[in-house]
């Protein structure tokens, strides 16, 4: 492909010349002290200290992001971060990712290098480095990532753990990006003031990476990070443990950004806490003598576990929507 | 989604129906002695003996395979093959998988169960586990597959070690899956006789697992699987090592299958031999005096390395594609 232009395409660098603009643009991303071997081999190699988590997922345009509402450095961030989040959910510490990159051809190719630039932003902020990835062509920007984590010498905590008696604890973000998703559906004219930083939300994810290990170290029997709803995450703890959840509407923490936006919108706020992913807040179960260093983890209890089955908000069921399904 | 006839689509059985029907159907293949921790939760654990290889690779309806060419089955062989021979050519123990599956709404469920048993097939033929996916939702087929390798106590082997006085040994079938593609491509009426070994070649590659740990055993100091083309893939090799390698042509293995393919589309196989990829056939060097186990693993010696760069053939340059580009 010969191209003329000044704003060269994806498919104008070649499939080398765009591997090689990305490992560009990784710089220091590609290493860390874990990485025997980066990009740019058959595999990377890398050294964990205790067993790996290992976690695949896809961010695909027009049903994950749009390419008006995000920019390409956010695509990267949000596709790291939804990733990792499901390592440090099993609390381990994110460790490497590898990304498959599928791509129009004409896609600008500094797109690709700011979405790559924005991956190793995120992997920075988690500790992580970007060790591989694979690129082809497509018709849609398809972006899918592994990340991997280490168990270090921490028992991984799954969502099978939790045992009646224990509380509901939540570190990070409730309803934010599903707020700044809301304002960005509702064609809001301008986004500031008020709407600014749920829309900066729902873009990228404000994963709390370190939560993860210090809640298994704390104590957590159970573990799962806010990717497809509170409710629908909390349901998959009570199932995999079998045991009843129940929430207490008012521990529900609404910041002061989502109330704004709420108010902004004119609509309320509660589906947007049962309902929203995309701020992979983790929520995990301890037992009522593991609290003391929750507060540290600036962790709210918001619900108890109990002796029963399914997921209740005061008491009662919520009807509804559960969350965010795939398909 | 309501689903009223007789064979249900992906959509029909919705994203939580399709993960349980594909984990039904890896049935022992989602465990392994190193699985901690299969699917169904955030992440999947494992613990490697040593260091872990990491690799993804992509597969795209209508750009890696179609669908009217190949089963479900054969692109779920295929697409396992492909990622784990990456590990495997960095003398590495296949040890897991991840597998991001995109899929059109309107996919028939069967596809995808039946493409999750050729996952399940060729993980337990390479002694790996499927540990987790993801599903979503986009136009066409796209697969990612994130393979895990062991390195046990064995030193990885690169691309980059290859020295001056070294053999080149080819382990594993060369120019057979394009032949199948060039019988499919040439729209030959009737896939039988000379034409079947090929094209089963194309639509399921014969990795050879076992070659890449025992050649790294054997003291190999560079080594790559051919998925670009033997040119291409040993030019990756010589840029790496700093070194030229020459290939001997008498020396390419010609299988009969490849041959009676040749003769029944009346070409010349040679392009096959050197810019096919896809049978992820092992090409390692090795200095002379550990080339005595290479029989053992139906190794060929196909070429030296001398001090320069560049690979040739019986000492020219060759011209044209030097191989498979996927941009």
């Amino acid at each position: 492909v010969i191209e003329t232009g000044t704003y060269p395409t994806a498919a104008g660098l070649g499939e080398f010349g765009l591997i090689d603009a990305i490992i560009r643009r990784l710089g220091d991303a590609a290493t860390a002290p874990a990485v025997l071997l980066g990009p740019g081999d058959d595999a990377a190699v890398i050294a964990p200290r205790g067993p790996v988590a290992v976690s695949i997922d896809q961010l695909v345009e027009g049903r994950h992001f749009r390419r008006d509402w995000s920019s390409a450095a956010d695509v990267g961030v949000k596709a790291v971060g939804r990733s990792l989040a499901d390592v440090v959910a099993m609390g381990c510490r994110p460790l490497a990712i590898v990304a498959g990159l599928a791509l129009p051809a004409d896609l600008p190719a500094a797109w690709v290098t700011e979405m790559a630039g924005g991956m190793a932003d995120e992997c920075r902020r988690a500790g992580a480095a970007v060790v591989g990835g694979d690129v082809t062509r497509a018709a849609v920007v398809a972006l899918a990532v592994t990340a991997l984590g280490d168990a270090g010498d921490t028992a991984p905590v799954t969502r099978g753990g939790a045992r009646p008696g224990d509380r509901v604890v939540l570190v990070g973000r409730l309803g934010w990006a599903a707020a700044g998703w809301a304002a960005l559906a509702a064609g809001a004219p301008t986004i500031d003031g008020a709407l600014a930083p749920v829309v900066t939300a729902h873009r990228r994810p404000a994963v709390t990476y370190d939560a993860g290990p210090a809640l298994a170290r704390l104590g957590a029997t159970a573990m799962v990070d806010v990717s497809d709803g509170l409710l629908a995450d909390l349901g998959h703890v009570a199932e995999a443990s079998g045991v009843a959840i129940d929430l207490q509407r008012a521990a529900l923490p609404v910041a002061p950004e989502v109330a704004a936006a709420a108010a902004a919108l004119d609509t309320d706020p509660l589906p947007w806490l049962l309902a929203g992913g995309d701020d992979h807040g983790l929520v995990a179960t301890l037992p009522p003598d593991a609290l003391a260093g929750v507060a540290d983890l600036a962790g709210v209890v918001i619900g108890t576990v109990a002796a029963g089955a399914a997921v209740t908000v005061d008491g009662d069921r919520v009807p509804g929507p559960p969350g965010w399904r795939h398909f």
